[in-house]
C-alpha cells in the first residue's frame, strides 16, 4: 500500500461512460488511480457499489487515513445534502447519492457538479493557482465554467452559478438545447460546431467537398472541423474563425461582468483547437473596455483529464475540513 | 439640529450636473438632504468645497456624532485609497477626491461607483433586502448593475465588476460607446433606444411620422419613444417590444451566470416605461433553463432617485465599521 501524505483525499469523476477514482495528495499530486466503466444500465446502487469496490480495491489506499471522498457529475447537485436532482447522463433523479456514499465508504462525501469540481482543480491545482477572480471556462460538447470572485467559488441561490454557456451572445439567434436561443453553448459547443458544419455544407456543397471527404460518411463533428481546419479546408478554417470570434464576444461580455484577473480555457474543443484561446484573446483585447483588459490574462488549462478527481479531491477536504459539509 | 440616531451616516451622490447629499439613518432613512448644482468647471477642489459647505451647512448635522461619508460618482474608482481614475462627467483624472474630502470633513470617507453603491443601498435597506442572491439592473442612459453572490457585493479583480452592460447580447452587433459591438447597452440604454428610433424612422419615414410629431424638431429621446407607446404609437410599441426582448436575452444569460434569487430592475428608462419589468420578465420565464426561474423574482427597484444617498452612506458606514476602509 501506498504511503499517502496527510490531507490526501479521493477523487471521483463519475461521467456517463466511465468512472475516473484517484487518490490525490495535498499538492493535487495524482497518487494512485482507477478507470472503469459506468454501469448506467444498473442504476444508481450500482454505480455506488463500483465506486466503492474501485476505491477500496483498486486505489491502493488505507481509507483510514483519508478525510474526504468528493465526486464530480453532470447534472444538477444539491452540494449540500448530496442529491442529485437530475442527471441526463446517468439517468438518475433525486437520488440520495452523496448520503448512499458516505454510507458504504465510512468517509464524508462531497458531491457537485463535475465543471465546478473541475474548475475549483484549475484553481488549486492549475492554471488558476493563488488567483482570487478567476473564469475558468470549459468548451466541449457543452459549455459550462467556473467564476471565483474576491476569492471563493460562486454558488448562486440553488448553487447553480457558473451556467457561463446559456449567455445569450446572439439574441433570437440558434436555438440552443436549452429553452433560450442564442446561447454562448449554441455556436461553441462541440455540438453547436458540428451543427454549423452541416448547415454550411448543406448551403454550399462544393465548398464543403472536403469535410464531406474527410468524414468518409460518418457525421460531422466538431473534431472533424478541427481536423479539417489544420489541414487548411477552406470552409473548416470560416468556422473555426467564426467560433473564435463568437467565443470571444462571449468572453468579453464575461469580463465586463466579473473583472477577472485570468480566464482559462479547457474542455474537447479547446484542446482538439488550442488557437481557439489566442483567437478569443485577441477579440476579447480589441473589444473590451481597456482598463479590464489591462491586467488579464487568459491561458490553457493546465490539468487536462485530470481536473475531475484533482478538483473534487480538492474541494471535498476543504469542504469537511472547514466544516461546511453538511451529509 | 435633528436629533440623529446612531449608527447614521452622510450619502452623497455626486453626477455631473447635480450633488445630492443627505444624512441617512441606519434603517435608510434620508433624515435630512440637500440638492446642488455641480460646479464642473470650478475643478476638482470646488467640488470638495460645494460638498464640504454643503454637508456642514445644509444637512443639519452634527458631524461628530457621523462616522462615516460615502460618495457614488460615476466613472472608475479606487475603492480602497479613493482615488478617481477617471470620471468623465466629472472631467476628472486620477484625482485623490477620498483622501482631500477627508482631510476637509474630517470624517473617514469611502468613494464607490455611483451604480455600485445605489446597488447597495436597494440590497440593503430597498427591493433585496435581506436577499443574498442578487442581481440589481439599472438601465438608464447607460446600462450598469450590482451583483449580490452568496451574500456579498463582488468587487472583481480591480473593483470594476458588475458592468452588465457591456455584456455581449448580439455578437458583431450595434456599436457600443465602449470599443465592443452589440453590448446590452447598445440596445437597451437610453442613448441606443433613441439610436434605434432614429434608424427607424429613416427606415421607414411613413410610420416615424407620429414620433417626429412628438418630437416638434426637438431630437428623438428614449423618453419620447416611451410616451409615444403609451400614446398608442405602432413604431414607438415596436421599439419598447424589442427593447424589451433585449433586455430579457441578457436577463436570461445573466440568470444562467448567477443564479440569482431576486433581480431588481431600475433606472430612468425602466421608470420611463415600467412596463419593460413585466416585458423582460416574460422573456426570461420563456426561455432560461426551468430550474433557474423557480424561485426568481423580478421586482422595479424601491428607493428610486434616494437609492444613491441611502447606498452610499450605507455602504461607507459599513465598511468604516468593519474597518475595510483604507484612507
Amino acid at each position: 500500500m501506498n504511503n499517502i501524505p496527510p490531507g490526501s483525499a479521493i477523487g471521483v469523476d463519475l461521467g456517463g461512460t466511465k468512472i475516473h477514482a484517484a487518490v490525490v495528495g495535498p499538492d493535487g499530486t495524482v497518487i494512485s488511480e482507477h478507470r472503469l466503466p459506468t454501469d448506467v444500465g444498473g442504476g444508481p446502487m450500482k454505480v455506488v457499489g463500483d465506486i466503492v469496490r474501485a476505491v477500496r480495491d483498486e486505489l491502493d489506499a488505507d481509507l483510514s487515513v483519508i478525510d474526504a471522498v468528493g465526486v464530480g457529475l453532470a447534472g444538477q447537485i444539491d452540494p449540500e445534502t448530496g442529491v442529485v436532482r437530475s442527471s441526463p447522463n446517468l439517468k438518475w433523479t433525486d437520488f440520495p447519492f452523496g448520503e448512499r456514499l458516505q454510507q458504504a465508504l465510512g468517509v464524508p462525501v462531497v458531491v457537485e457538479n463535475d465543471v465546478t469540481t473541475a474548475a475549483w482543480g484549475e484553481w488549486r491545482h492549475g492554471a488558476g493557482r493563488g488567483i482570487d477572480d478567476l473564469l475558468v471556462l470549459y468548451v466541449g460538447t457543452g459549455v459550462g465554467g467556473g467564476i471565483v470572485s474576491d476569492g471563493r467559488l460562486l454558488a448562486g441561490d440553488r448553487g447553480m452559478a457558473g451556467e457561463v454557456g446559456h449567455m445569450t451572445i446572439v439574441a433570437g439567434g440558434r436555438q440552443c438545447n436549452c429553452p433560450n436561443r442564442g446561447c454562448l453553448e449554441a455556436y461553441v459547443g462541440g455540438w453547436a460546431i458540428a451543427e454549423r458544419a452541416v448547415e454550411a455544407v448543406v448551403a454550399n456543397p462544393e465548398a464543403g467537398r472536403g469535410l464531406l471527404d474527410m468524414a468518409r460518411g460518418a457525421e460531422l463533428t466538431a473534431r472533424l472541423v478541427a481536423e479539417a481546419a489544420d489541414a487548411g479546408d477552406d470552409l473548416a478554417l470560416e468556422l473555426m474563425y467564426d467560433t473564435g470570434q463568437y467565443l470571444g464576444a462571449g468572453l468579453t461580455g464575461l469580463i465586463h461582468i466579473f473583472n477577472p484577473a485570468r480566464v482559462i480555457l479547457g474542455g474537447g474543443v479547446i484542446e482538439g483547437s488550442p488557437g481557439l484561446v489566442l483567437a478569443a484573446e485577441s477579440v476579447v483585447r480589441a473589444n473590451a473596455i481597456p482598463a479590464y483588459t489591462d491586467g488579464l490574462e487568459v491561458r490553457r488549462s493546465e490539468l487536462g483529464g485530470n481536473a475531475g478527481v484533482i478538483g473534487s479531491a480538492s474541494m471535498a477536504l476543504e469542504r469537511v475540513v472547514s466544516g461546511s459539509n453538511q451529509l
